[in-house]
This record gives C-alpha cells, structure tokens and sequence, in this order.
C-alpha cells in the first residue's frame, strides 16, 4: 500500500479513537507482531502513546531489550489477520509467515512496518518507570506514515473477546476540542 | 435510564474501545463535567483506568483535591450535549444545567451520574504519580452501573477537532483474547 509521510503533530487523530492495532518488534533479525488495545495518547507534539503490554505477550521481552517498535492500524479487511495475531505467540509462530502479512524497513527503527496497515508509526521508548507496575511502556512517535488511499479507514475496536466494533459513519460537530 | 449494577470484571470491554467519555467530579456541593478520550484501561480486575488529563482543565484541579470521580459513556443520541461538555469550562459554567443533563447520586463516590449516559464507572484515584509529568491520573473503578435497555450502544469515538466516528457494525471474529 502506497503510504506518505503525515506529519507528527497529527498521529493523535489516528489513536484517540480507540482502534485495536498491530505492534511490531524486531530482534536479532527476528520480527513479532501483536495485538493490543489497552493503549492512549498522552500528549500532542511530540505524540507520546502509553502502551500496556503483558509480561506473557512475547512481544512485551522484545519491546524491553529493543526499546523500538511500529505501531501499525488495521483494517477491516486485515480483521481475520488481526485476531490471528492477538491468538498466537510469537514464541512459537512468525506471524508474518502465518498470517500473509508483508514487512517493509522502517525509517527510524529496526521494528518493521506492516504494508497492510493504512498507517504505521514508528515508535521509540520514552520512560519504563510504569514497566513494572502497570505493564505500561510511554513511546514516542518518532516517524508516521499514511496511505492516502485509504479515506475513511474501517478500523477494529475491541470490545471483550471474540466481539469487535468496526467503525462507523462519521459526524461533525461544532468542537473547540483539539 | 433504569440502570443495573454491572460486575467489576466486566468493566474493561466498555472501555477499551475507545469511546469519548463524560467525567464527572463534585466539590463543595458543586459538580462539573468534562469530556475525554485519552484513556485506557490498565488491568482488568480490579478495574484500572489511565486518564490523561490537561491542568488547563476545571476538572484537573477537582480531581486532584477529591480524588474521586465517575466515568460515564454517553452514546448518539447525547453527541451534541457530550460536545458541549468538551467546548465549556466548569469555571463558568454549569454543565448539567446548561446541557440539560441529570445528575444522580452514585454509591461510593460523591461525584454524580450521568442519568442519561448508558454506563457509569464509580472512581478513585489510586496512582498519581504521573501526573506531574504526564497529566496522567490511574484510577480504579469500584462501582459499575449500565442500562440494560440499551443492546448495541452507538459510542462516540473522537478522531480529533470537529470529527467523530460512531460506532459501528458488529462483528465476531475467532478470537482467544481476553
């Protein structure tokens, strides 16, 4: 998928709605993707994200050693690929392999892009104070890109289990909001 | 909204999707309301939520002093009024007032309901250690209320400025996760 650079002070609007994405990692040449939902924006510019990621999710070692990751947003079209990724672990499976998912370098990071992702945000650990106590990693987007193709993204948001919300139709309203 | 206690452990599947919430405070006899999306969940039982919370807001200072509030998921049909909330200050405005929305004792916090929101999450604060830094408050949900009358509820989900996405479809994908 044909993707442009989007500039940092615009990666909020991709996450502050709560899609399910696709983390990757990469380590001694090895890449492993994961699913994740538990995730928020903490600041604008430069975009901080917290991520919590659990000591069992193989990515959560991975993410430690390398402090790099790409946090890639998903479609409905990759829905099945998505789940698939969030029922596996990389311990055992790669993922890119299994699930037909294509992996293309990163500007900023070792950790790949996932090509069928309308974005990809490159992502370099910030502070592991909360590593410990919540699972909880502060990443900074340090690079992010985006398919101008793709106009109104059908993203996945979880909710619990095997149930999923696809993202619907889309209204304006008069906000003062950022 | 007839409302039914909801179990604890339950709480994660309304939050990690990623809705636009209400957040309610009171001090002195005196409540406000403001509006969030930077959040997310942390654990699952007890509940623990992370929320990203701005200084400039009317509602930081509440809740630092009180260190209690509730979390109420507002859906279409209160879009207008849920920006409202987002475009006011508390400073000057009455919210429930001038949006015409119901406040209703909660159980274990002095914080109001939200009677016109589908679901309410009684909080408290239990983490504030990043707030300095980050703006950002953990807290844990020890008291959950939702309608049952409402089946499929059309959360808002802010994908920044004017623009929100509702939500969509349902879909059950095969998934092990939690």
């Amino acid at each position: 998928m044909a993707k442009k650079s989007l500039p940092l002070s615009k990666v909020y609007s991709l996450l502050e709605s709560g899609p399910t994405v696709l983390v990757t990692t990469a380590r001694n040449g090895r890449s492993n993707i994961m699913a994740m939902s538990w995730h928020m924006m903490i600041d604008f510019e430069p975009p901080l994200v917290g991520c919590v990621i659990s000591d069992q999710n193989y990515s959560y070692s991975l993410l430690k050693a390398t402090k790099e990751c790409v946090i890639n947003i998903p479609t409905l079209e990759i829905a099945e690929q998505t789940v698939g990724c969030g029922n596996t672990t990389g311990a055992k499976t790669d993922k890119f392999a299994t699930f037909g998912l294509t992996a293309s370098p990163a500007k900023q990071v070792r950790a790949p892009l996932i090509e069928e992702c309308y974005a990809n945000l490159e992502c370099r650990v910030v502070d592991t104070k909360m590593v410990n106590k919540y699972g909880m990693f502060v990443v900074e987007v340090v690079k992010a890109w985006i398919a101008p193709s793709v106009k109104k993204p059908e993203t996945l948001h979880h909710i619990g289990k095997e149930n999923f919300m696809v993202a619907g139709k889309h209204i304006k309203l008069k906000s003062k909001m950022k």
